[in-house]
């Protein structure tokens, strides 16, 4: 029998947080000088921070160089930190992860954050810290949409990767799934729409954690 | 000749300004404990303030009230003015209203949002009040999706409808511009995809102002 696990994205797939890391993002490029649109940044956010900022940096024709970026990733932090009170798990995300732990089905966090700033959010979740895999960026050489980050769940989730199905809510996830050769469900809760994930190889797409759960029969999450 | 008018939506089409708008509206509903993922009211932005949190309440089981509505609308407004400093004009906004001056290209403007709200974006983009006619959601009856927002406009501008282009972020420009049987543009800064506003019956797709103003020779905008 071959068993699906699910490897979990946290940001937009099981915390309702992408806007304030949207916000917090524009707040650290304006501190650098540097005017972007928010959908812009919206768009690219799930991928590593340091990717994200070098993107973006290229496409609008200003320098990259490490101190701008280190100076971006702790002002981000700290923007990101003073908005996170507001920060609330999605509806059906506990729901999720219990009825997965009840079902005996294996699963771990990958997220593209640092622990430092996903650490508060993944105890807002209730996650065991000693029961359940939890892969940060700082693991690994590189985040979304590399695939580093899902390798090392299904690592330390001892299976293999072909057998993993990843639930992320960007673009990213989906890419960086697709490169694991994983299988990528979306959700819609980060703010991307529906064919955009489907586009980049979603193989089923739901509103949030909730819908998900109403479907997880349908997707190899029977108890 | 038939000559093509230009009815450009505010938010998220000339500033960028939707993700504050889609914050504070989320502070707002919960101040009155009303949980609400924050990709569910993205989605809904462009529509009638009133009719969003009608239709938010409705979907989510909750109670709608007149007082409920009224506090809402104010809180919104507190939280959303607060947040406003960091609003910048979208990237070529500005170029784009002057080309259309140059041009002697009529134009207006067409909000769902108030006076109230809209006049310390309108200044920043030094729109002209004697001479640019503006509609917002204070003069007409419905907003959007309702097209009463744009035939307000068309008749301030003195042209029948049916030559108009509307241009806005937002599924709720594009339906509302259907409704109106004007021609719908829809420009990616407001967050939705392209797919989505291709679905709600966009013409065309840009990316931003600047992008549109790049393209203007194609949709009736020729000097």
């Amino acid at each position: 029998m071959r068993r699906t696990v699910f490897v979990l994205d946290l940001d937009g797939t099981l915390v309702d947080s992408v806007y304030q890391h949207v916000l917090a993002w524009q707040e650290a490029l304006e501190s650098e000088g540097i005017p972007l649109s928010v959908w812009r940044i919206h768009r690219k956010i799930g991928m590593s921070g340091g990717l994200m900022t070098n993107i973006l940096l290229r496409e609008s024709g200003f320098e990259i160089d490490a101190a701008r970026g280190e100076r971006l990733r702790r002002t981000h932090a700290e923007a990101y930190n003073r908005r996170s009170r507001a920060i609330r798990p999605l509806p059906g995300a506990r729901a999720l992860v219990a009825h997965l732990t009840e079902a005996r089905i294996p699963w771990a966090i990958a997220t593209s954050g640092r622990m430092e700033t996903a650490r508060p959010v993944l105890e807002t979740l209730g996650v065991d810290f000693d029961r359940v895999p939890i892969v940060t960026r700082d693991e690994v050489r590189y985040a979304k949409p590399d695939p580093d980050l899902f390798l090392a769940a299904a690592k330390k989730l001892d299976v293999p990767i072909e057998t993993s199905t990843v639930v992320g809510d960007s673009v990213w996830d989906m890419l960086a799934a697709r490169r694991a050769r994983a299988l990528g469900i979306g959700l819609l809760s980060g703010g991307y729409a529906s064919e955009e994930l489907e586009r980049a190889g979603a193989y089923r797409v739901f509103e949030d954690p909730a819908d998900m759960l109403r479907h997880i029969d349908e997707i190899g999450g029977r108890r």
